[in-house]
């Protein structure tokens, strides 16, 4: 399993990161800000978790060769897009992303209930690893966050997947199917919502 | 005094979390957006001023049903004030929030007080757990922090509240007699504030 | 050395204070705003630095008599701001704000140096106190952060500083002389970015 989790993991981080890179790229930041907003959404969600369960070292300090790939993907990321149109990129990524989105909240939630944070504690710490990236990236360009306004389902996603896999922890079922499982109710909602368009009830006053 | 103080402490989390589902059904966010608001504005300033102090676990961890009674509450009001007015809500919630201001502000020093930290630190501790949750609300929103730019006096009351907590700690008057007269102190000037309308001076060039 | 660094760390505290002062007046903050956004301007990069480093006390706890002093500043900084005009002094602030960059820059560098982190984490810490005071005050303030998004160079710069610093540590260079050196590196080439109006290059699709 640690093979293909890695290979996710690379992916998924990747992923967020990209979307950090268009994000900021989209926002005209300059260079220092693109690199910036690109780390951050890779890495915020997992060290905003890790502050929480006052966990260290970070995952970017412990592979801290993430630092440099991430660096060298931004610059050649921002001289890449220059010239082409980054419509086509936004699109391409969220399959990865989806990815992402399932194996950051499981992740989360299986470090929190490592550490023996009560339920409802894990399934947060689920879904704050795989937002906050993103929550942080929208923070910084001056939007509202896009998981908390843009009526996609996107974090009850993640809160689903966290609360199948404690509780199929909790009925013994092995680590690496309890994670199988999890994970593909995640990245297949997310895929199916983004294929079919899918929203969440507005409030309407 | 542990029964009163349960009771505005809950009183309390409950103000704050009813204004931070109000900012949230204000923006527009969905339902998600709504209930991660409600809950960053119930648990965001406790929370930063415990990361601040190192200190663990935090309250909505050993508490961890209160997740469920805000996550709850932020449903039931979602789907509430859906077809109402929230003007009404919005009035109706000062009294139990200046009960909050006064609360978490002397808790908040009470608390870095008895962590040892310096007079200044166990103040700031105080101002933080009882605004912070506003703050991290209205950036959240993408609006400038209502409690530095509204020009209505709130956080310095927090102040006010907390320095007579700890001078009269320090004149070894009893804890609950030093409680009590400094929640009566933020508390009375935060409704007098409302009903006279009280500005704090502006700056103008 | 250590009186000299004292008098560099005053100034530049100082210089990022007035900065966030000046930011806070400017969007027409209220009177505990102003406060708020000047300790933080001053505070935050640090804070930052140490939450992620897991280190305590902070600065401003151990050096408390700091908070009195800079709420001191700011009270007067409304007072004396308030008939003139602050271009003067936005212009002004501009040296010990470069002097501020390059002693944050490698004090944050070598802080996480002597704690034993990877190379790009200190440097990248180094960074991370050098702006997160400014970055945290736009976003207080609702604006995109100015050093991600001006196209002036300064993140580059204390990347640049800090980087000499653990190359000339790891030639075994005594401490005095990187510090010197890699400061003369980040202040030097501040002040010159400002003098002869440099850019770093935009993205234009």
């Amino acid at each position: 399993m640690s093979t293909f989790e890695l290979i996710i993991e690379i992916l998924a981080t990747l992923a967020f990161a990209a979307s950090g890179l268009i994000a900021g790229l989209r926002k005209r930041l300059d260079a220092v800000g693109v690199c910036m907003v690109t780390g951050l959404t890779a890495f915020g969600g997992g060290t905003l978790r890790d502050v929480l369960l006052d966990r260290r070292p970070f995952f970017w300090v412990e592979q801290h060769y993430w630092l440099w790939v991430l660096l060298a993907l931004s610059v050649a990321g921002i001289a890449f897009l220059r010239s082409r149109h980054i419509d086509w990129t936004e699109r391409a990524i969220q399959i990865p992303d989806a990815l992402g989105l399932a194996l950051f909240s499981i992740l989360g939630t299986r470090i929190a209930s490592e550490a023996e944070q009560p339920v409802i504690v894990a399934i947060l710490m689920g879904v704050i690893s795989a937002i906050f990236g993103g929550v942080l990236r929208d923070i910084v360009c001056n939007d509202i966050p896009k998981a908390f306004s843009d009526h996609k389902p996107y974090a009850v996603f993640a809160f689903a997947g966290s609360s199948l896999y404690l509780l199929l922890d909790a009925w013994a079922v092995a680590p690496i199917a309890s994670f199988a499982l999890s994970f593909a109710l995640v990245a297949t909602l997310r895929l199916l919502a983004i294929q079919y368009d899918w929203e969440i009830p507005a409030w309407r006053p």
